[in-house]
């Protein structure tokens, strides 16, 4: 593959130096487990093993350390823990929050609302129910991927049973005006559902200054292990199972918990909001940094999601007459571990359908690339990637046929 | 509490010296992971941590590490490495292996046939299927636990879609015959489910041989992590999604892999069917000892389960006149670890509904104990369980208001 420039002679080889260390810059994607958060999990796998809903000491054990992994979930947004439930990721937390209402409320009504650039655990969801012959509006969202609260008050029908609007996006890294929208929902008497597994570490949560009665959030998102989630179900919610089988969880999510995954997340979620007030301002100033950099050195290029209302880690930039996938691909043989949008969409040749809500021509969507920061990253790391990336850009674009004559 | 007998100067306390290790018999509920399967998922935590989904060297790394835990898994069950799919445990497996199906089949039939004694995560899930307006016929089983195949026989209708009955019993350790049943769906073109959490690495499991379409397996029950699990699928049966969402498990099984946990469950499985042929005999030889010792010196006691018909590692006994909450409760302070059935309802007050689907009184369903056995346990761990356990019963019959006078 010569056109990743990894090859001897090449003129990019040889006026870049590629850093011994990888530049990790999806951590919207995934992060890595906190080497505190490994320490709490391991006895659990081998010493303190129970099973949760056994009767006898090594269980109790068990059943101890649940509850004050719970209780730490609860703190981090403002819940009581028995609110708390814990689920094998966001995807079910998403998946068990909609289909749960949408099947305990069908005698009530049919109709959902939710947002166009929601994650495809939302999407997928709300599609599936769909078919089952539920009715879905899906809100459009401005320039910026935000949602107006008024656009929720137009749709919102006495057969309305659930508003899913996300916390902040994924791709773009918006962050919606959840409250407003809460309140709208609430005006009419319907639940507001919130997808805060990018929020959860970033920016503070309250469920109830927040108005959110259902919650979905995931540990591998802050330092947590993957498999491990939560869904947050406010008191007196009405929602079905999802998960049916064994009592656990109070009966409403069946299932051996997975005491080692839990008690890590529940480590990583104390240790992400406790270090946020400190941790997301580093990380936006940073953000900026590359935000500015690359607008200002690589031209064709703007800026994806809300100039301010955005989070603290995330830089999405289109760059016209480019691949996302091969910046990717070029990136990574320089060391820099990058994504176009959604780590669960790579895979498809679809572009982004957040990209596409926010009125991006497609051209434009399959020429993002989405850079999320974490805790790990330096200055160093934002310098390697200001003097890499327009380098890239720019011998892509001498390569691409869409390019107009003045980049060949 | 002074009937536990831990009290100085209790005459049961004085006759038994209590083992300073653990007596771990419950490992039909769980069991610890095995040191060699944390070290291989340690790497995965802390460095290899990529998302497989995503697109550079770290996240191929992972998703080479996924699919070697996915041949693993098939190589154990005679199955082709594409029709596995990762769960977050047995109980998402059997939800998803019925909903789906049953939701995929609607316009071919609406009638499901299960057994009266399948684990909770099969009948609750049909239960919830009834609720939506499917049928289901919950097959009787004889004395010793076993379904007949001629039942399915006269159940099975042209609008039956699943027939679904487990491997082998949780409670009871009772063999199905699997393959028998699994014959009669196929000759009326209906594909067959089976529960067979805790027959792995217990007893040879062939995919082909027993005509088995879909597998629900855990990987907590042998040595592997909790929040792990998987679903075999036979390619072309018809089943939708469970999870929606991202195009994780080829578009089948949305979220995000857990990839520590599988390499764990990969590995677990491999480790148990390897050693199965050396183990499952040495268990099968602790297990009789038991069930001899405990029948010969315990009077009005019977076998629950069937003599031959029976997991190698599984002894349920049923005792007149006690309750098994007090043996449990008793045997813990004592250091043995047991159960009176399974862990996932021993929240409840009702009589396990396998014991009584065996016809058995619900005072003797109710006055039930399971011990199940592990590698880890020992000739000597079995002598201390028929020392201490006549006492026990002895002392708990002495004290119970439904004893005939002679053990006053």
């Amino acid at each position: 593959m010569k056109y990743l420039c990894v090859e001897p002679g090449c003129s990019m080889n040889t006026t870049v130096n590629r850093r011994s260390r990888l530049v990790y810059m999806d951590h919207a994607a995934t992060t890595p487990v906190r080497p505190e958060v490994v320490e709490e999990m391991l006895p659990c796998f081998t010493e303190r093993f129970g099973n949760p809903s056994s009767v006898y000491a090594l269980a109790r054990e068990a059943r101890v350390t649940l509850e004050k992994a719970r209780r730490q979930v609860a703190d981090a947004i403002g819940a009581n823990p028995k609110e708390i439930y814990f689920t094998s990721g966001g995807t079910e937390a998403d998946n068990w929050a909609i289909k749960g209402v949408a099947a305990a409320n069908r005698k009530k009504g049919d109709h959902i609302i939710t947002s166009a650039i929601e994650h495809h655990a939302v999407i997928h969801t709300c599609q599936s129910l769909e078919k089952q012959g539920y009715r879905v509006t899906y809100l459009p969202v401005d320039e910026f991927g935000r949602v107006d609260p008024a656009s929720v008050e137009e749709a919102i029908t006495d057969k309305t049973i659930l508003v899913s609007v996300m916390t902040a996006n994924n791709e773009i890294g918006t962050i919606q005006p959840v409250a407003e929208i809460a309140k709208v929902a609430h005006d009419h008497g319907v639940p507001f559902h919130t997808d805060a597994v990018q929020a959860i570490g970033a920016i503070p949560i309250d469920v109830d200054n927040m108005g959110i009665d259902l919650l979905s959030l995931s540990g591998h998102k802050f330092g947590g292990p993957k498999g491990t989630g939560a869904l947050y179900i406010r008191d007196k919610t009405r929602i079905g199972t999802f998960m049916d089988g064994g009592a656990q969880e109070r009966g409403r999510r069946a299932g051996t918990e997975n005491v080692p995954g839990i008690v890590g997340l529940g480590k990583a979620i104390e240790l992400a909001v406790a270090e946020m007030p400190e941790k997301s301002p580093r990380l936006a100033a940073m953000r900026d940094r590359l935000i500015k950099g690359i607008l200002e050195t690589i031209p064709e290029t703007r800026l994806n999601g809300h100039p301010t209302e955005r989070l603290p880690n995330n830089v999405n930039v289109a760059f016209r007459y480019v691949e996302g996938e091969s910046i990717l691909l070029m990136l990574d043989a320089l060391g820099i571990a990058a994504s176009t949008g959604s780590a669960c969409t790579s895979a498809s040749l679809e572009p982004s359908h957040v990209l596409v809500a926010c009125g991006l021509p497609h051209e434009e969507a399959h020429g993002s690339l989405r850079l999320t920061l974490g805790s790990r990253n330096t200055e160093e790391d934002v310098d390697y990637v200001l003097e890499v990336l327009p380098r890239v850009i720019e011998r892509l674009r001498r390569m691409s046929p869409l390019s107009p004559e003045r980049y060949a």
